[in-house]
């Protein structure tokens, strides 16, 4: 196990593959192993990027990829999305770029599916940030589909959000409207090149105006087409410059404390949930409450009660 | 309270309305009200409808609920889903839809964000489906996006789940693929009029075909215009031999059953979490262990065990 550790901490991708396959299955190996690199995080950028399916999140990643390895920098993905290309359902012109990423060394990708994952994904997914930033990499990004409230919950562990938004794609303007803004760092309108571009960076920007109003900062509005790698130069500079941002005003101590206070509180949950739940301790008690609150003899609030009475001091 | 409870169980739309925006809060009342009401719950049917943004569900939903009216059913609408029409952000067509419904008063209409719910939104729409379900409601319809996770919990709470899924957006049957299949019980293509409709159709018969080899039961794909209420019929009729079905099946009381153990567990999560993280008692406590945790003094993990040490017998 030390020896698992010391590989992870040294950046070896097969005892990183192993270790969060480890935590994934919620192994005792992996909480102590989890325990022994917390010393040595804290170090990488975690960017977050969210926005609708089709907007292309996925071959942006790769282009930002390419342009941080020319910068000397390794790198972490996370691919949430479980439609992602990422996951494997690229199509052609992505799948050349994956296999360029997937061929260096510096470069580690890792795809977690929500599926069968139920309450799960959160915390696997806590792990997995502190794994790459303990395994040295310098840049760490997680891709969410950021439309649900478990995918918000990822995405506020990152120190830099990229929120993506589409020309003609009204949906992606409602999700913003629909809370996802207040997440936003950075808003990209990607797939620049289709009509109705102008309408869209308008809009985003009126709603940056509404939201940013009174605030020193204003949160910035690019345009990209990441298939044809336009843009991404100024994006990689606006991603750079919120970094130095967050270091200047200590913002980025407050968002690494909050980080950690995000994984707290979710292994709490999680331990909790285990010990009520798939311990055998408490199995019969649960199912003859369940049957009573069917039968009516109970309601769930008071057997919730009961069941918390019995394990709380 | 007493009042509250009994006016609820009538039926009063203030009252449910009341009781629902007392839940949302946490409020000390509403666990007194729900427990009252727990025995009069179990006998709506409830229809979760889930289907990426743009598929068309609230226009679906509106003529499905306007059919129930004409058997003579009253019906409970909960739309989870933040860009819903339901939420406000209705196109004319839609409007004069939700007008009609809106001024009916067998009907009751409720939108929930998913914004600034964190974690609390699962709990709080079991809770509605409680009170609608006690209020008399026949049918109660809970709408989501069907992309996240926490959606995913929600819907699984249904006895009667409609997947939708459009022509031409190839994301929808992405969705499908990704994991969202295991919880439909009929698949509704909707906007049949779109070109490329066959092929659908085709895409989802085949997956269907993958998924339900071996078994007794295939699940049914039909297509549907809501906008034109073409098919709406005939949509119905397969909700009301689904439900048949549950109930010779005795499909129906196990239903039942998850649905009350979903409650349970996670009225035991909210609960536990608040103890924890909103009483004062751990507070600073807390506090220190995060400060502790940013020096890399302590880990997550080590910091978490100690917490559980201190609330657990």
């Amino acid at each position: 196990m030390k020896d698992l550790v010391s590989k992870v901490l040294k950046g070896d991708p097969h005892s990183i593959a192993r270790l969060i396959t480890l935590a994934e299955n919620n192994d005792p190996v992996a909480t102590s192993a989890m325990k022994d690199i917390h010393p040595h995080t804290g170090s990488a950028h975690v960017i977050g990027i969210t926005g609708v399916m089709g907007s292309g999140k996925s071959t942006l990643i790769c282009e930002l990829t390419r342009l941080f390895r020319k910068q000397g920098k390794t790198v972490g993905i996370i691919a949430i999305d479980p439609t992602s290309p990422f996951s494997g359902g690229a199509l052609l012109g992505d799948r050349v770029r994956m296999t360029e990423l997937a061929m260096d060394d510096g470069v580690f990708i890792r795809s977690m599916g929500t599926h069968g994952m139920l309450g799960g994904l959160t915390s696997a997914v806590y792990d997995v940030v502190e794994i790459l930033d303990a395994s040295g990499k310098d840049v760490v990004i997680v891709e969410t589909v950021g439309v649900g409230q478990a995918e918000v919950d990822v995405i506020k562990i990152a120190d830099t959000t990229l929120v993506i938004v589409v020309p003609g794609l009204g949906d992606s303007i409602q999700t913003l409207k629909a809370g996802i803004m207040e997440i936003a760092d950075i808003y990209v309108v990607n797939k620049a090149d289709r009509p109705g571009v102008e309408q869209t960076v308008a809009e985003v920007e009126s709603l940056v105006d509404i939201s940013c109003s009174g605030k020193e900062k204003k949160i910035p509005v690019l345009s990209t087409v990441a298939k044809q790698n336009k843009g991404i130069d100024e994006l990689l500079k606006e991603i750079d410059k919120h970094k130095k941002h967050l270091e200047k005003t200590k913002e980025f101590e407050k968002q690494r404390r909050l980080r950690y206070e995000a994984e707290l509180v979710e292994i709490i949950r999680k331990r909790l949930m285990n010990f009520i739940f798939d311990e055998s301790t408490f199995k019969d008690k649960i199912e003859s409450l369940i049957n009573q609150i069917s039968k009516k003899q109970v309601d769930p609030y008071t057997a919730a009660e009961e069941i918390l009475g019995k394990i709380l001091k």
